[in-house]
């Protein structure tokens, strides 16, 4: 039987992509609407993975994803980089001056700006990115495009009309595959981890010496708010090493005594950038 | 002449209130599409200050203004804190019952997410909360309402049906002022700066060394992608003292040895949380 994998959003997000990248081509893609249903699918074990959008390295980290993160008992699998290329997809015979607007997910429209701007047409901002290309499909829209993944276009039988139409080339989309286990040790694994740093001065920095004197190379820190005492913060800390490792269980035993609580997210083959 | 300080949003907006409870009522508010505006208005001195979000104590930091704030060359000159208390808003004969709908800011909706289940309602996505209340003043819909601030209801002359309808009472918005010039001190302030860290293993907690040696307590830390390269970030970090003080004065120095480079914000009146 086919490995089941959930994502978020419509056939054809870049959700869909990085589980192809990641699984291989012959797993069982299930699209669920929200983050929440996909973490839900992972518990419930409805499927054996969910694929979840962990930060972009223009727009930064997925909040949504880093409360969920802490919220579920889930592990982190694996992560996977995909380099986010937008396309301009229109119906077959449309030709590119005869597009007036262009429908997509706010964050692709705000990271095409540049082009949308000499194709001087009206942006029209939607749910989703492969979701527009539907809208456009079924409603006939013959003087509007849609900007999602190349994907997108081949499932629902669309014109790409330009590729690679983002403003900066730099844009990746890091995610995680979650699911009731993490991942055995390959000599190049990254750790995820979440602590909260008690109310002292100097709290962050005793806790981080606790990595940096053994020599654990920090990749990632993002805080986010505890919504329970405003301006109090989660820290979610990514770094180079398996939990199985002396040196990373020692880090963490030291981490455990300078903070209020650890969540061990789980150990990683780390990915290559793309 | 009045001061003028430029917000984003509509009147009523929430940075409205912020504005007018930074500066008090003799003010003159300019209202602004976006947040990007607003820097522009005040960089080219159109405004005397700029109020702009730049975190909440439940969504997190405000990715835009952090951005901004680094291609700008604005100061902070201040900081407010305001409780986000969102009213349920509609025609002035409208009886809760008859609600089908309601309008809102995405982010507001996903705020009241359990009343509104309760209520049994469909929930109407909009760009803006106070323009929801002008959407549902203007179309003339007398089975909706929307989600605002007290203040939005009072502007459009409207009803509030509900009012601290948040799921979350910890629901506290961080606003800064900008202006050409920061604050001079008072004894308790708290100062603002971006540095970003060498590449090299602890780099971070060598760079949170010269602060934390010297008792400069951290009060924030956020990351925001430096666009430039995938997975390399900038800090934004607020602590307690002036730039004045020696001490203060020792650490950032201190921070611009350990760093690729240190942007000062500005040091500012601490803020009380409300």
């Amino acid at each position: 039987m086919a490995v089941k994998v959930a994502f978020q959003g419509e056939r054809g997000a870049y959700s869909e992509a990085a589980a192809l990248r990641f699984f291989g081509s012959e797993i069982e893609v299930m699209p669920y609407k929200t983050l929440l249903e996909v973490f839900e699918a992972v518990q419930k074990r409805r499927v054996n993975y969910g694929i979840v959008p962990i930060e972009n390295s223009i727009e930064g980290g997925v909040n949504e994803t880093y409360d969920l993160l802490l919220e579920y008992s889930l592990m982190v699998s694996g992560e996977v980089n995909l380099r986010i290329s937008h396309c301009l997809i229109s119906h077959l015979n449309v030709e590119i001056g005869e597009i007036k607007s262009v429908y997509s997910h706010p964050q692709a429209l705000a990271q095409c700006r540049r082009f949308l701007q000499t194709l001087g047409c009206e942006p029209v901002p939607t749910y989703d990115t492969a979701g527009s290309v539907r809208i456009i499909k079924e409603k006939r829209l013959g003087d509007a495009a849609a900007i999602a993944s190349e994907r997108a276009a081949e499932i629902y039988d669309m014109k790409i009309i330009r590729s690679g139409i983002e403003d900066n080339p730099n844009n990746y989309t890091r995610f995680f595959a979650l699911s009731d286990r993490d991942s055995p040790p390959t000599g190049k694994d990254k750790t995820s981890i979440i602590f909260s740093t008690k109310h002292i001065p100097g709290a962050l920095y005793k806790a981080l010496g606790e990595l940096a004197v053994r020599d654990i190379n920090l990749t990632k820190i993002e805080s986010r708010p505890t919504k329970k005492t405003p301006w109090e913060y989660n820290f979610f800390v990514d770094f180079e090493g398996h939990r199985s490792e002396e040196r990373i269980q020692e880090g963490i035993k030291g981490l455990e005594e300078k903070t209020l609580f650890v969540k061990i997210l789980g150990s990683y083959p780390k990915a290559p950038i793309e």
